[in-house]
């Protein structure tokens, strides 16, 4: 189909070939490149936390997060950590890698955070973090988070890889934790393809995440103490995303005038549209989420199928991670319902999104999805 | 130092410039790009097999094969893989962190390659497979793997790193295996900064492969009935990567000039050379090692160092992995000597290698070295 809309079109319209030219230009295209380094630096100030450390893509960034924290906090195998239940398995999975137990809890129905109020009674005395994910472009309530973690000696992790550039209150996303990962993949507002990146304040975890994610490599360089991985990113990725971040602000605001422009398009349809704006932030949209209402006779599958039919590429929410059919088999959920993230994957699905999508093709989706009413 | 040599200059003057500028045009910068897809076709065309599945980089290739070979062929927890104890930590922990055990073959002297004549006396009932790795563009003598693997019903694993290009008689390296591993780090004769391919020609391996990489998404896409992890490579990375391939020949055939370059203004000193030629293949020099004679009073360590201070970069040779503080306090090694691989890490490292070095810097190179005997 000709005129299909894509699910994500990205918008590469800055610097990008000119600091790939640069790069070849050089010979700079490992992980030792300028970009990289330039990158780690002004993109940890710019959140607000004192190092970055690139990865190659936001899953490995929680792979290499959770790993340093366990090293550097002396956390034991099997001790616990809070995850949201309706997020990407590359959160829990990172915590299972690592031998702690991710503990699910359940999602706000609004905001599509998890439900802050859930937390403190899945917290154990083997509890040591609570992992956030700002979904689809909202903050999670921090203040909530900030109060239990204090309360109960806990640390906190962000992922940030739906949140670039997005604030609660005045502090950044990725800025108000122990720990924060973002994704460059090519749908997100930074995005070079597939590439991440952690950002921490503490020298120690920085440390550790270097070093896990170069093999362990040691002074006597092929010595290893450790076993770690290749999470390196190329300078290539890295002057991708550079040039992505220097246009991030503009980025943000074309995000939230798109959302704006869905919101008044979409707002009479039988469907809970994504929250606009709360005390502490104006959602800036990584995508635009619809969630059917109950009395809407078709799921999300099957209005996905119907909007493929007429050439609009949508995606579904998350599956609930507690019901994820790989933690079942480990053993690693229980039998408590989270019944906010089952609806939520039932009848929720995003929209065209992208920040390379025309404002033409923002009422053609609109309009395909209303005649579906 | 201004006219420092550095270990590695990679060569970037074919179209690797306009193949990114064709993925910014595109917007084609994620892992469903076509320059991933056709390279995964056109390569594993030319190593001679059927499939290819681009990954993040040479490490996670090899951590992905064996998590599929493991699963197609139903190996169980510690069943035990031949690994060369002379090569880098990641064939080995790819393997341990499958939950299989390494079992370390010491090199041979000369080739620096596995001892073909001292595998058979590691094989137990639970050896599974061999892993082979042709050490710094030098093949590994196959035909006795061949026979081995036939004997015992082995597989064989190949990590062709680096030996892009090459060959053992006619048959390709990384095509005369079950799964093999390619890198196109920085200083490969395939570069792309990070960056690697699983090539293979079996319809079950490549699936699983392709899986796994993927997070295992399934076709109801968010629904994960196993762990796996994000190990894909950007249209970015493959676009330069292509553009490398297009030139492999040429760049083979100047390497393989420099190595003879070497040979000559090296051949009197008290080090032994790489092996230039075997009746199975042409030495091409992925880089070009020396190992001092046992004459020579001091080690590989104090020489890198000498060199240093004349502004030449060097690196050292593979650390013995039976003897890797990791793997000891892992109660994965055990107490057999291999005097092979523990010399060749006393006494060897490489020099200036890459295909960006000039005449004149390589008789630089060579005077330096000969100067300090």
């Amino acid at each position: 189909m000709s005129d299909f809309i894509p699910v994500n079109t990205p918008l590469l319209d800055g610097n990008e070939k000119k600091y790939l030219n640069e790069c070849i230009d050089t010979g700079w295209i490992s992980s030792e490149g300028p970009f990289v380094k330039n990158l780690e630096a002004e993109f940890s100030s710019y959140i607000g936390q004192k190092y970055g450390s690139c990865v190659a893509n936001g899953s490995v960034a929680i792979d290499v997060a959770i790993r340093a924290m366990k090293e550097v906090y002396k956390w034991q195998d099997n001790d616990e950590i809070i995850v949201p239940n309706f997020t990407i398995i590359s959160t829990a999975q990172s915590v299972v890698y690592n031998n702690l137990k991710p503990v699910f809890v359940d999602a706000e129905p609004y905001t599509w955070n998890i439900d802050t109020s859930k937390i403190e009674a899945m917290i154990s005395p083997r509890t040591r973090a609570i992992m956030v994910v700002h979904i689809y472009g909202l903050p999670t309530d921090m203040n909530k988070i900030f109060e239990l973690a204090k309360k109960y000696d806990l640390k906190i992790i962000e992922d940030a890889a739906q949140a670039h550039g997005q604030s609660y209150y005045n502090k950044k996303c990725g800025g108000m934790s122990d720990i924060s990962t973002f994704s460059f993949y090519a749908n997100k507002h930074i995005a070079c393809g597939e590439g991440g990146i952690v950002i921490t304040s503490s020298d120690k975890l920085i440390e550790k995440v270097n070093y896990f994610k170069n093999l362990c490599f040691s002074k006597d360089r092929f010595v290893h103490n450790d076993l770690g991985w290749n999470f390196r990113m190329s300078n290539l990725q890295a002057a991708v995303a550079y040039a992505q971040f220097e246009k991030l602000e503009k980025s943000i605001q074309q995000k939230i005038k798109m959302g704006e422009l869905y919101q008044e398009l979409l707002k009479d349809i039988p469907a809970q549209l994504p929250v606009h704006k709360t005390d502490y932030a104006q959602n800036n949209y990584w995508v635009f989420g619809l969630v059917l209402n109950p009395d809407v006779k078709f799921d999300a599958k099957e209005v996905m199928q119907k909007l493929a039919d007429k050439g609009i590429g949508c995606r579904p929410f998350f599956y609930p991670l507690n019901e994820q059919p790989v933690f079942q088999k480990l053993g690693i959920s229980d039998n408590i319902e989270r019944p906010i993230s089952r609806n939520l994957y039932k009848k929720g699905f995003y929209i065209p999104s992208g920040l390379g999508l025309k404002e033409n093709e923002m009422y053609r989706v609109a309009e395909a999805v209303r005649s579906l009413f």
